[in-house]
C-alpha cells in the first residue's frame, strides 16, 4: 500500500502539549517507597509521541512544548529532531525542569506513577511566536486531555485551535485521562470544551462514556456526534477499533501481538490514523494502519521506542494477511 | 568511649531544608542523554541526610521541610520517622513534587546531576507553626547554602536563625555549594549572610576560600573567626579534617577506607561533629567520632544508607586504634 498523496503538499500536523522523560521500573511491584532497579531516561510526553509517530511516516510534523535547560530535555529534542520533527517551537526554559513520569507495573498490570508536570517546563507550554509560526502552516491540530492541566494551558491551546479553525485546518482530540489527573478540578471544564472544538474524538474504550450524559456506547457516539464532532474513532487496545460518523460504522480488529509495553500505543494509533486520513487514505486503510501501529508499539519497550514507518506498518500488515 | 552527656537533657538540634530522593545510574558516564539502568529512589536531601545522622546518634534531632503527598515524600518520612527524627515539621504539600536529584558519576569521579529541587516541594519550606514549635525548644540549628535557593527560603532560614539565636542556641553552616547552584544569583548573597550569623562554618576544603578576600586557607580562616565565627571546621575527605578556633588549630586524619559513593559523607560527618559537641565531647573526640562517620558512609552505597549509631562508630575506631 504506497502512500496515497504527497506528504509535502500538505501543511505539517501539530501536536501541542507535554514533553517528560519516562523511568520505568525494572520489578513489578506497588509504586517507589523502597530503592529499585530502574531503566530511563526513555523520551515521553503523549503529544510528543503522537507527533513522533507522524514525524515517523513521512509526514510533515511539528511540535509545541516546553522543556528545561538540561539532559531530559536534550534526550527528547535529539530524538524528536532525529525522527524529523520540526522543533522550532519547542521552548528550552531557564528557569524550570523537563517533566518526568516514573511508571511502575503493578502485579495486575496496572500502572502506578510519580509525575512531575504541573510545576515542570511542560507548565510552561505558551503560543511564542515560534509556535504561531507553525501553526500558521498547519493543516492539522492535535491535543490530549493531559496537556490541559492548568487554566494557563487551556488558554494557550484554545489559542492555537482558534488559529488552526480560521485557517479551515482540523482538530483531533484524544481525552487520554489518567486517574491521578481527574481531581485536577480544571480538568473535567476542559474536557468538554474540547468536545465542542474538535472534529476527530479519539477516546479510549472508557473514556467514551466520560463526557457524556449517555450511558451506552452508542447513544454517546450520537451525542457526541450531535455536538459537530465529525468523527468518533474509540479505541481499544487488543481487542480494534471502530470508525464512527453520520454515515457509516466501521470496526476494524487488532493485530495480535505479545504485549511488551502498552505505553505509547493509542499515541502511536491516533498518530497513524490522523496522518493517513491527511493524506486521503480509506477510514478502513486508515484504521489497518493505525491498529499496526498500535501493535508494534505494545512489542517494545519504552514510550517512544515503538514509532513506525509506513515499511514496517505494510511489512506486519503483508505478514498478517 | 560512651556518651559524655545524658541527650535527652538538651534540646533537640534541628536542620532545615531540602528532603529529595535520589536516583543513581548504575554505569559511569556522561549525564542522561540515554536510557540507562539506574538504582532508586533513596531518601535524601543534605540536611536530611544531617539530621537522619544526629537520630541515629540517640540526640534529639528535628526537621523544617516540605516534601509532595508521593511515595518520594513517604519513602523519606518513613526512613527519618524510623530513625528517630522529630518530623512534626515537615510540610506534606499537596500541590508540589517531591524534589529529586539525577547522578551519574563520571569515569574521572566527578559527578553529573539532573535536578528537580527549585519547583519541588523543596522550594515551600516554611517556618510553619509546627516549625516554631520545634524551634522553641531548639539548642542547635543547622543550616546549609544548597538550601538557600530561593529569596523566600533565604528569609525563611533568617527566621528560623533569630529564633535560636535569641533563646541563646548557636548556629552551625555548611556552604555545600555544587557547580550547578552557583548559577542561582540569590546564593553568594546568602552565602555571607550565613557567615554573619553562624557560630561554627564547617566547609569542605575548596569551599572555605569561596566567601573570603584572602587567598589562602590561614588568612580564610583568621578573615572568617574576625567576623565573630567561633570555629570553623574544615572537612578535607580522605585527608581528613581541620577544626580552627581562636585559640587552637586542630588536624585529625581520615580512616582509610575503600569508597564507594561518597555521597552524603560530609553531611554525616558534620552531623557528628555537631552532635558531639552539643555533647561536650573534646574538640579531639568530636572530630574522631566525625571522621567516623564520614568513613563509614562512604562504604555504603546510596546518600542516607551510610549514617551510624554511637555503637558503629566506636566498633570502627576501636579496630583501628
Amino acid at each position: 500500500m504506497p502512500a496515497q498523496a504527497d506528504p509535502s503538499t500538505r501543511g505539517p500536523i501539530v501536536a501541542l502539549g507535554e514533553i517528560v522523560v519516562e523511568i520505568m521500573a525494572e520489578e513489578r511491584g506497588d509504586g517507589f517507597r523502597e530503592p529499585l532497579t530502574l531503566r530511563g531516561p526513555f523520551p515521553s510526553g503523549a503529544p510528543a509521541i503522537f507527533i513522533d509517530q507522524v514525524a515517523k511516516l513521512g509526514h510533515p510534523a511539528g511540535l509545541i512544548a516546553s522543556v528545561g535547560d538540561d539532559d531530559f530535555g536534550w534526550l527528547n529534542l535529539e530524538r524528536l529532531r532525529r525522527d524529523g520533527v520540526d522543533t522550532s517551537a519547542v521552548r528550552v526554559h531557564p528557569d524550570h525542569v523537563t517533566g518526568s513520569a516514573f511508571v511502575r507495573y503493578r502485579a495486575d498490570g496496572e500502572r502506578d506513577f510519580v509525575f512531575n508536570i504541573k510545576n515542570s517546563a511542560a507548565g510552561q507550554t505558551r503560543i511564542t511566536a515560534e509556535a504561531q509560526r507553525l501553526l500558521s502552516g498547519c493543516a492539522h491540530l492535535h491535543v490530549m486531555g493531559s496537556s490541559l492541566f492548568s487554566f494557563r494551558l487551556i488558554d494557550e491551546a484554545k489559542r492555537a485551535i482558534e488559529q488552526v479553525k480560521a485557517q479551515n485546518g482540523t482538530v483531533s482530540f484524544d481525552p487520554n485521562v489518567r486517574k491521578e489527573m481527574l481531581n485536577i478540578p480544571e480538568m473535567r471544564a476542559a474536557l468538554e470544551m474540547m468536545l465542542q472544538y474538535c472534529d476527530l474524538f479519539m477516546p479510549s474504550g472508557p473514556e467514551l462514556l466520560l463526557l457524556t450524559e449517555a450511558t451506552t456506547e452508542d447513544a454517546a457516539v450520537a451525542e457526541i456526534l450531535s455536538l459537530g464532532v465529525s468523527a468518533v474513532v474509540v479505541k481499544r487496545g487488543s481487542e480494534g477499533a471502530s470508525f464512527h460518523d453520520r454515515t457509516q460504522t466501521l470496526h476494524a480488529p487488532a493485530f495480535a501481538v505479545a504485549e511488551v509495553d502498552p505505553t505509547g500505543a493509542g499515541d502511536c494509533f491516533g498518530a497513524t490514523f490522523v496522518t493517513c486520513r491527511q493524506q486521503n487514505r480509506s477510514v478502513a486503510d486508515s484504521l489497518r494502519y493505525a491498529n499496526a501501529s498500535g501493535a508494534l508499539a505494545v512489542g517494545r519497550r519504552g514510550p517512544m521506542e515503538g514509532t513506525s514507518t509506513f515499511a514496517e506498518l505494510d511489512a506486519l500488515i503483508t505478514a498478517r494477511s
